[in-house]
């Protein structure tokens, strides 16, 4: 049965559509009421296979009778909110371009932090949304589901994270938030991170046992409490450029170590 | 000796100022004239250092004593032409953030296709600028010089792709606006491209031949005429997620060819 959308607001001075108009622009209303706003056929898509709840469903008027949305509404629990927006109200408040207009309202997961004791991502301060994005992907692609940011890092749930992983964030546990001792009092697993003050290169490291890779702020790397206490290693760069994108250089070293472990 | 910056311009009206302002926003601009715009002390000192000519400096009369200005105005050819720009018309016109006020017009360099028989990378409607210099910067990286971007690749020298490159463009020789079939005429080297039709995984190939490795279109990949002239590898996915982003896929393929060569 598919749920039917019952009102269409008009108004902006609408509490939800002000919540999600909030959601949609400031970290700090994300940070602040614990929830995000997913936007799209296809990250909707992405929270419905992991089953991942809805506070609430947006659609604009122009979309309600798009097939694309009913084959959505169709697979909601019957019990979901559903708004109706007119076509001007969605498209002041929507944060991508044209596309299928709906959008949905979430609570972001707050796991607890607990002992780590297998292969892990940790994301200290990675400032931007489109390279912590596109790590939770890869990590999302060779399977590995547990995600440590700590406090800088931007925001996992945001509406540019979310784009850029393209709803990878369904399929990991992550935990933001965290202080660099949290990590260390946490992690269980061997510390990895690449480094420019090494000259062993990934390729030379034995990297089959459980590993915790450490990626880091785009200007300043990782930081120094966090180096001193992992192993440091070397991506090559022969023709002697500046270093990797922090997203490229996280994503060589999660495949390298896949493929250590399952070709050779 | 320190070029000696003459003329204070106040107004939008002059011709310089559209001019850049006009490259700085619209890639037809950019396009059309065959020029465009480096911003920022990073991306000037890049070109500096492969001594790539300037048409015209720009610094904001703020920023003229900054002493990062004044060492790169020390190493500019003296008879490059530098206007000085009151700060509120330069914050109207820089694309940047805050920073230091400082940019360059320049000619984009238009290199002519010949035959081409050694690596290669071939962009093949690659639409996002962040992933266009993503893939430049890693192929500056490890070792590729020639870039070949088919007609409707995101330009390599817009003001994003130069951000996202971090200056990797004056390492290399980017052919643009290229028909399938001019690569099909002058790539001697054998195709490789990733797909998700096949189940050998690029570490079961020899990948120590000179390649050419073809990455395509975000939504869509490589077009059916190079896929066809190709030898399609797999990345593995064990997670099963859809496929990784592109510039994360060809820096792998990238590395792992690398890897292959330099360290087995």
């Amino acid at each position: 049965m598919v749920a039917n959308p019952t009102e269409l607001i008009t108004s902006d001075k609408n509490t939800t559509v002000k919540l999600v108009k909030g959601l949609l622009t400031q970290a700090r209303q994300r940070k602040k009421q614990g929830q995000t706003v997913i936007e799209g056929v296809h990250l909707i898509d992405a929270a419905l296979r992991s089953d991942y709840p809805f506070v609430q469903i947006l659609v604009s008027e122009a979309a309600q009778h798009h097939p694309e949305v009913q084959q959505i509404l169709t697979r909601l629990p019957t019990y979901t909110p559903i708004l109706t927006l007119s076509d001007a109200l969605y498209e002041s408040i929507r944060s991508l371009g044209t596309g299928i207009d709906i959008m949905a309202l979430i609570n972001i997961p707050a796991p607890r932090l607990a002992a780590i004791s297998n292969d892990c991502l940790i994301l200290n301060d990675v400032q931007d949304n489109g390279n912590v994005g596109t790590l939770l992907r890869t990590a999302a692609a060779v399977g590995i589901h547990n995600i440590l940011c700590t406090s800088s890092t931007a925001q996992a749930w945001s509406p540019k994270t979310l784009r850029a992983g393209m709803g990878a964030q369904f399929a990991l546990t992550i935990y933001e938030h965290l202080s660099v001792q949290d990590i260390l009092d946490y992690v269980q697993t061997p510390l990895f991170a690449t480094s420019s003050h090494t000259d062993t290169m990934i390729y030379q490291h034995d990297l089959k046992q459980p590993i915790a890779w450490i990626m880091g702020h785009e200007g300043q790397g990782v930081c120094d409490e966090l180096m001193q206490c992992a192993t440091p290693i070397a991506l090559p760069q022969p023709n002697g450029q500046e270093s990797l994108n922090v997203a490229i250089a996280g994503s060589l070293c999660l495949y390298e170590t896949l493929r250590q472990r399952e070709y050779t």
